[in-house]
């Protein structure tokens, strides 16, 4: 066969990451706190079982879902972003600067067909979603990573490389981040939008996770600062509404839809109408407000057991971030541990059997930063198996701590 | 902003053929002879509201529908591919081959990540489908195309055209051609995926069409002559089940395949899942036989309508094809008419207002190839609306014969 195309080369590291992701999930015997999928509990079956009911009882109806539809999306569920979902955050979007897309995660190959050249630079977040990384690595994208703390992406060290590498565009997940559970701030928002505007990049703004906020103020995104069209809000109906629908959205000003329309019509003509048509139904219904407490409170329960857990479990030392809302906490432990090997061990060992995300999968340095750093996702896992698997790694810690000459 | 890529304007020609085309096709007033959907009567509404009733009935299965899946395609699905559509035409597939996903156009997207660098040459049958071409140009492509005649792709034409551009990929719709309702012969077949093979060549079959066939003889898709591993098969459930459903596959061998699981994930995680496991469902349940033998009658029908329709009603000269199956045939006008001014004419014209798709768009060279040629779709058309559109497409074609200068 002939030779696969460069850009399949490039995307390999992060390939291989992902792809031991997927392998560990699927252990059925695990305490998995690795994987960022929302609750079974947390999808909405009931209200999908009536609508499907409704819109499959009319005949023009059901046929429309099976017929082909709009490149842009269905008009019904760009209303409800419209309406629901951006105007709530204090944006007012037009219709046509709503794009529908098939998941969250097509955004970031949409935005890489219209920008991205091979060798062009994408600063991103240290550490960033693994994912994204793979997607701008197989548009051969140099990504480099800029420092963060608390409170986000560090703007000083932001500059400094834009300056050194005059990127093409900056990808940032602002709220909660995947992994780091950290939220960027207000402050820092309006910068971000200044810096894409004044030095012309792409600022992609990628916040999936925004509206499961369980404590804290609602920040607003990036975009509303933008007074410039160089910020693009990529968004997801993963983590509010049901992932396996795959569906999420790109607002955008008016200029950049019209080739993200013919990047789509290229990528896969449209996204599939039944679940956009469900997902419609399901806000225009007036369930989101009902479903979106429920979900908040069983995951606030969840992220308050894990938090304890960890401060009760975990050695001295430990840091971890406090996550205002997401899936995730991010936890870097002391003595120079290596979480690569100890997930190995807590996979393998039949005493442990709990599963994490390793933190050095999320630097694109590959210079062993995150090596002591793990994400930890409570979104999946009753509270009782939280602390059971918190327990049982904390004890693993320990056991490393304490006998440094077993490891590997 | 910063600039758009280069693939955003090398593909800027074909995305403007694909934008005109969605808006002629979306005038409800016009006969619409110009659009590739299936008939809305061909759309398995009742079946499809039967089995989503039962699917959300069970909670488990609905928690199913609604979370994540595999990035290769639900199990059921693929298992379908296996048993119900490639073991029929001869070909025995392992599970781990079949890849399910956004749409059949979806494949040509995924193929072109696997293989195709800038500059690199595509052949592909002249004319060919241009939502292919456009995918192909994103990727910076080189579209060439190879002359056809009634037994498809000319096998000389493609051999020298080898030698000359050592292209990296062959692009062929064997059955029932887009646009030109064509048939690739027997040892046609044969021959290409001997020469991918001898070669070093990617032979890319797209194959939507080739379950709807109305008379004829059946022939086994190029794959089946396949001993290396060149040719890839891509096909679609649009025609057979339901285009808005957005479900397609890509069969492949296992490194193929391997590659992409990182393209499909980097496009967007997976496909989802509502749609594959009620199209897994509908095959499983036997109510294909029935509904495919339902939409043969229909569209036979048709087809047999507007090939009579054109023999009465388009003056002396005209030259169609005989489709066996699909939903085009194409016909060259004689008399030097050039039919994208006719299009025009016939979209605008109140005494006429059909509508369908001018050739040259078809065409990669740009070089007035098609410029007298024009694909007609008998699929979405009442019998009764194809006899009034194609009479009144022969009187405006026969007044312009007779006065040619009133043509612009």
């Amino acid at each position: 066969m002939p030779e696969f195309a460069k850009r399949m080369k490039t995307m390999e590291k992060s390939a291989k990451v992902i792809r031991n992701l997927f392998g560990a999930m699927s252990d059925p015997d695990l305490i998995s706190l690795g994987g960022g999928a929302p609750a079974t509990e947390a999808l909405p079956v009931e209200a999908v079982r009536e609508i499907l009911n409704d819109i499959m009882q009319r005949e023009t109806r059901g046929q429309e879902v099976l017929q082909y539809g709009s490149v842009m999306g269905l008009k019904d569920l760009r209303e409800v972003v419209v309406h629901n979902l951006l105007r709530p955050v204090g944006i007012e979007a037009d219709l046509d600067e709503i794009m529908i897309i098939n998941g969250g995660l097509e955004a970031m190959n949409l935005i890489c067909q219209l920008y991205i050249e091979p060798g062009d630079v994408i600063l991103v977040e240290s550490p960033t979603f693994v994912q994204s990384v793979e997607i701008f690595e197989m548009f051969e994208a140099r990504c480099i990573g800029v420092a963060m703390d608390e409170r986000g992406m560090d703007l000083e060290d932001l500059k400094n490389k834009i300056d050194r590498y005059s990127p093409k565009m900056i990808y940032v997940i602002p709220t909660f981040q995947n992994p780091s559970g950290r939220t960027l701030s207000l402050d820092r928002r309006e910068a971000l939008a200044a810096i894409g505007s004044e030095r012309d990049i792409v600022i992609l703004e990628d916040d999936p996770y925004r509206d499961i906020r369980y404590s804290g103020e609602t920040l607003p995104p990036i975009k509303t600062f933008d007074q410039t069209g160089h910020t693009i809000l990529a968004n997801s109906f993963s983590k509010i509404f049901s992932p396996g629908s795959r569906l999420g959205y790109i607002y955008a000003s008016k200029n950049v839809m019209d080739r993200l329309f013919d990047a789509k019509t290229a990528t896969n003509s449209h996204t599939g109408i039944m679940p956009q048509m469900v997902c419609a139904e399901f806000f225009k219904r007036g369930y989101y407000e009902s479903h979106h407490k429920m979900i908040c409170d069983l995951y606030r329960e969840r992220r308050d057991t894990m938090v304890a857990a960890i401060d009760e479990y975990f050695p001295e030392g430990t840091r971890r971030v406090y996550p205002h809302g997401g899936l995730f906490t991010w936890v870097e432990l002391p003595g120079g541990i290596n979480t690569t090997d100890l997930l190995e061990e807590a996979v393998s060992n039949p005493l442990v059997k709990v599963a994490f995300v390793a933190g050095e999968g999320f630097f694109v340095g590959g210079d062993g930063k995150g090596s002591n750093a793990m994400r930890i996702s409570f979104g999946s896992v009753p509270p009782d198996r939280i602390i059971e698997g918190i327990k049982r790694l904390g004890r693993l810690i320990e056991a490393k701590l304490s006998h440094p000459e077993a490891e590997r």
